[in-house]
Parts: structure tokens; C-alpha cells; sequence
């Protein structure tokens, strides 16, 4: 390696989630032969995210010069409930569905024993402090996701949620059954259980 | 190739669902070398399965001097439901999980207009016969695959029973929602709304 | 299950290599529902089997009724060099390269200490008793896998022949170098070097 | 999506090769939530390319303040040979084998008339001037993929270095033959011929 600066691009990138050594030196020669344009403002894009906030209440990203961002502030979303997601990209999912128009939570992860650092962003003591405060919240929906991870962090919401339950706090989750592409012959019991009580 | 019935063996089993030349070659080889009583026995087991008849209501495979299969004999299982399964595997498959304790009735495949040939063993108008003959029979359970071929099947099935719909049947379809492993990230539209409405 | 034949049959197809008890699942109903006719010569096919003979000499399967093999006996093979390969596929598919013109040795597997069981039907005692006998043999050319198991394999049988060496054998192996579809990038060193140095 | 800035972030990162939509968004929040210190270490990197050159003769990237890089002033090199490679991650995989001591040039990537657009970065007019002006070059080891398009890229090659060949410049290319990992179940007939002939 002759450029200690594409060497040093490469290890930069080798550390973020999903990219492995050898795609971060692909990406670091193709930035290298890229229009010095494209890296100014790929540099400057990754500078202004410092400008984006998270929002106080559902921590979405968002720009706004308020502490909440549009959802939160809106009118139009249904305010009695709140659906708790892992990630930005949950979210983002989800409102493409077009189905729920109540508010969201973003916990930022799941409970994950074996890789206790992930579990540093989770904003559980947020969401906490959240529902305490929460006037005229009615249910809480946990769509965490069907897998041991996301079953465990839901339990565990689910318990430190027992006062606001005591208050009348609808904890529920999103249903099991054949999700899109499911075949009966690679289900599990769980899956046709829910799937033949749901049945209709 | 030095040896005709080896050939001969290895186009027999590429014909089989599954097996490529390649792995019909390696098991023909595996065959040739294992002990000669091994191949008897494997032989006259698939000359035995002349004896395996399949049931007259529901189509399994079962070896008893009747025409009914001993689940469909029984006194145990709850008679008024009918549950409409694809292929042998999703009925073994659903038996293991041990909640259903209805009958069942095994199609035999999906419709599947791309595959005329695999239509052939469909036994839709045996279902037909069964359910005009299907006294205190109240509720068939469509448990096809969440797929479009199994979704279709679904719906054509919905269309010939609706002479039974109309003297009280009830066909019903298993429910939909988050299935063991789904991820909220990469949900669809229709998943995540089966599993909304179906949250508890 | 309703079928103990089924039952016998998925359990005998499970043991063999590659299939697992899905698959075997899927072979077994498939027979089921197959014509008597096929499933007869099917059976028929399995038990000629027996009448198949492998070569004294090469070990390939053949149907003469002289012990050796059509290529072997064959006036138009150059009999001094044998390739000695690991399994019949091998060479069935050097063979069809059209390109070796000796005689060949199937060996019947490599030398695996993970895997002492498939170690039993090596030929390797028969391989030394072969080259004690091979007049007018000059080469053996080692055709082993490029992988450990084969580099191990091929240095073993080095190490028996060495007596035969002493005599003018000539040992080759397969020459290394970039095999169709290999990339630069993704090469290892000990092929790269080979190609540098048979480059031409 | 509440965050233009998020939002044009995804969309610069995903024309990006080998990532993804969806890898570009996971990218993008998780930069977000990483310290403003790292993003502003990772644009000042990115801003920091520009001044990376590519060398004069072999278009490796250095940090030189000459038109040569290290590699190709150094006197420890055998300046009568050129080995031409596609890209620079292929330059780098050779180095680490320690076996060629010669000179590079990298290409640039390859011929394909499938991506008309990939050709243009390729520096084939500047690898003829660099022949023209080779003076004590014997040889030029044309070290493509064993891919139909580096075969192809490899024959465009010779044919433009027709003139040099006739004043004594050698062309030859990497050896073909069994790569690490190689299985002669799978080796097509070129790879067998030429691990035939190479035999030793």
C-alpha cells in the first residue's frame, strides 16, 4: 500500500456495520477515481448530518427548529397510541404500510445479551420517562420483531411498563401468523398455532 | 460410461424431484458400493409401497384393510372441521404442532398455471364430492401457502364451495400476520397489516 | 404417520449422501403417487446392480465378464501412464475433457482423519499391489483435488511409492495455476505463484 | 422521511457500487448516531483523497511529490518486466504473495461490451505509449482474471502490442491450471488440459 490516506480511508470504513476490508477498499478506489466534486459534497453531506436531531418524544431524525418533529407535532396522527420499533428503518417501513396513523417510539436496537454494546443506544429509560408523561395514551403496540431478540426485549418492556398497565395502558403486540411467502410445510408450531387461532 | 445399468440407474433418478444429474451420479456410485442387502431392502420397499393405499376422505397415505385412514376412523377427532392442506409434508408438518384436532384433506399440490402438468394430481373435484357429501361439517380451513399460487388456490376453492357457503359452511383461511424470524424492516404492506389488525 | 412403509422408506432414503429428511420426505411421497410400472424398474434396476463389477485393475464399474474393464483391456490406451483420481465422477468428467489417453485408478476417496469411516474404502494397499505388478508403466500422475484432503492424499501415495521410484517411476501431480473463473483479486498466494511461474 | 439531509445522504451513498438501498439507509442513521468527532475525521479523509495521484507509469495511487510512485523508482525492482492487472485490489493480493519483483501496470478494469460505460476508465491507449517509450522491457505478463472477459482483454492486448512483439517483447500469461480449492468432479476441460500439460 503506497497512500497511508487510502489507507487510512479503508480502516475508516472497514469499522462501519456491514462492511467488510475488502468492499472498504473497493469503495475507497472508486471514491479515488470519483470527480473531486462528488467527494466535496459527499463530505459535506456527512458534515451537515451533525445539524440533524433526533426528535424528544419518538427519536426520529428530523430538521426541525421545535424539539418534536412533524409526526409528533401533527394533528392528524392519532395521539392515544404509540408503536415501539426497533430501528429508523422499522419506521420507515412500516409508514410505507400506510395502515397506522397513531405515533411512534424508536428504541434503537434490542435487548441483546451477547452483544451487550449494541445495547447502549436503547432508549428504554426514555421510554419510560415517555409513558409516565404520556396524557391520553391509551395502547402501547410493540412491534418488535418475531425473533428470539425482539420477543425478549418486548417481554422486558412489557415489565417495566406494569405501573402504567396498573393505570389502564393497553400493552398489545403485532399478531403472529403466515407472514408473505410462509409455506406450511416449513412452519413452525408457534407460527400455525397463531396462524390457525387467527384464522377467518 | 463403462456400465449400461448404471446409466440406466442414473437417468431413472434425475428424473426424480430434486435430484440432478450430478447427485443421481453420486448416489448411483454410493448404491453400487454399499452391501447387497442394503439394495434388496431399499428395492423391496419401494415395490411395498404398491400395498400403500391413500385414504377415501382425506387422501393420506395409511396401510389399513379399510378405505379410511385411522384419522378419519377416529372417534377423537372433532369432525365438523375439515382443514385443506397442499401436500402430505404440510399435514405432518401441521400434526407435529399438535393443536389442530380436526380432519384434514390433502390436495395434492396448487394450482399453478405455469405448471399445467403438476395440475394433474389436484384432487379439487374430489373436494367437490367431499364437501356435498360432508354431513355435520361446518367449517373448512383453507391452509394453503401465503404465496400468490397458494392464494389462488385459496380463492378458486372459495368459488366452487359456494354451494355449501350457502347451506351454512363456513370457509375460513389461517390468519396472517408476523411469522418465527419476520423482521418489521423487511415486512410487507399486507404482512404488517394483518399483523396490526390481529395485535393483542 | 400414518404409513409404516412410507415411514421405512424416508428412514432408508435419509441415510444416503446428500439427502436429507426433507428431501427424502419428498422422494418418498413422489414414488407413491408414481405408476407401479416405474417404481417396478426402479426396484428392478437397484437389484442389477449387484451384477456390476468393478474393474481388477482401475476399479471403474463395468458389466464384461472378463475382470478387467473395456478401457483397461483396450489396445488403443497408452499403458504406461495411470492418473490416479479420487472417484468415479472424476473421472467420468475427465473423460469427457477428451484429452488423457492412459489408463486411470480410482481410488475411491481421499484420506480424511476427520473421517475415519470413508477412509475403509480406499484402494491404497490395491494401488501399491498394482504398480508392484505395472510393467511398462513410466508415469503415475496424481489427480487428487487441489484441497487438503487431496494435497494429503497425494502425498501419501508419493511417500508408498517411493520403492517404485527407485526403479525410474515417474510421481506427477496436476499442474496449479488460475482455473477457469478465478480472479486475481481472490487468489491465493500458492496459486498465483504456480501461475507466475508456468505463465506462457 | 423527516430529514432531507438523512434522505440526500441515502441517495449519494446507494450509487455507490455494491451497496444497496437499504445498506445505504442502515449506513446513513447509523453515521447519525456516531460521534460528530468520527463523521468529521471520516469527511476530512474523504476531502483529504484529492491529494492521492496516481503514478506516471503504472497509475498506482501514491502520496509521492514525484510523477513516480515508490514501487516504480525503486532500483530494487526488475525493471525488464511489466505485469498488467485490472484493478488495484488485484495489485495488492500479488504484492502480499511475494513473488514478482518486476514493475505493474494497472489497467483499470476490463473489457466488456455488456458495460460500454466501465471501458472508458480503461488506460489501454496509455499502456501502448508506455510501451512505445519501454525501453530494456522483455517482457509483459498479462495477468487478467481467467474470465471470458479477461481473456478477451487479454487478447486486445496482444493484438495492440503486435509492433512491439516484432521488436522482441515477450507476451505471455499467468498459467492455467488447478487453483487452490479446485475439484476435478467440477474442473472444466480447459482447466483439466492445461492442469494436464502442466503437470510436473
Amino acid at each position: 500500500m503506497q497512500s497511508p490516506k487510502i489507507e487510512q480511508f479503508i480502516q475508516l470504513l472497514s469499522k462501519l456495520p456491514g462492511l467488510g476490508p475488502r468492499q472498504a477498499a473497493r469503495l475507497s478506489y472508486h471514491l479515488l477515481d470519483e470527480k473531486k466534486e462528488y467527494r466535496e459534497m459527499l463530505a459535506q453531506t456527512i458534515i451537515s448530518l451533525t445539524q440533524v436531531k433526533r426528535c424528544a418524544e419518538c427519536f426520529q431524525a428530523h430538521e426541525q427548529k421545535t424539539a418534536l418533529c412533524l409526526l409528533c407535532a401533527s394533528p392528524n396522527r392519532d395521539r392515544s397510541r404509540i408503536m415501539v420499533v426497533e430501528k429508523d428503518m422499522d419506521f420507515s417501513n412500516i409508514e410505507r404500510a400506510g395502515v397506522y396513523d397513531g405515533l411512534y417510539y424508536i428504541l434503537g436496537g434490542v435487548i441483546s445479551p451477547l452483544r451487550p454494546k449494541s445495547q447502549e443506544k436503547l432508549r428504554l429509560r426514555e421510554l419510560y420517562n415517555r409513558l409516565s408523561k404520556a396524557n391520553g395514551v391509551k395502547e402501547v403496540i410493540l412491534a418488535t420483531s418475531a425473533t428470539p431478540e425482539g420477543d425478549h426485549t418486548a417481554r422486558y418492556i412489557e415489565q417495566i411498563s406494569e405501573p402504567f398497565v396498573k393505570k389502564n395502558l393497553k400493552i398489545t403486540r403485532l399478531g403472529r401468523g403466515l407472514s408473505t411467502g410462509s409455506e406450511l410445510e416449513y412452519s413452525d408450531a408457534e407460527t400455525f398455532k397463531s396462524a390457525y387461532l387467527n384464522r377467518k
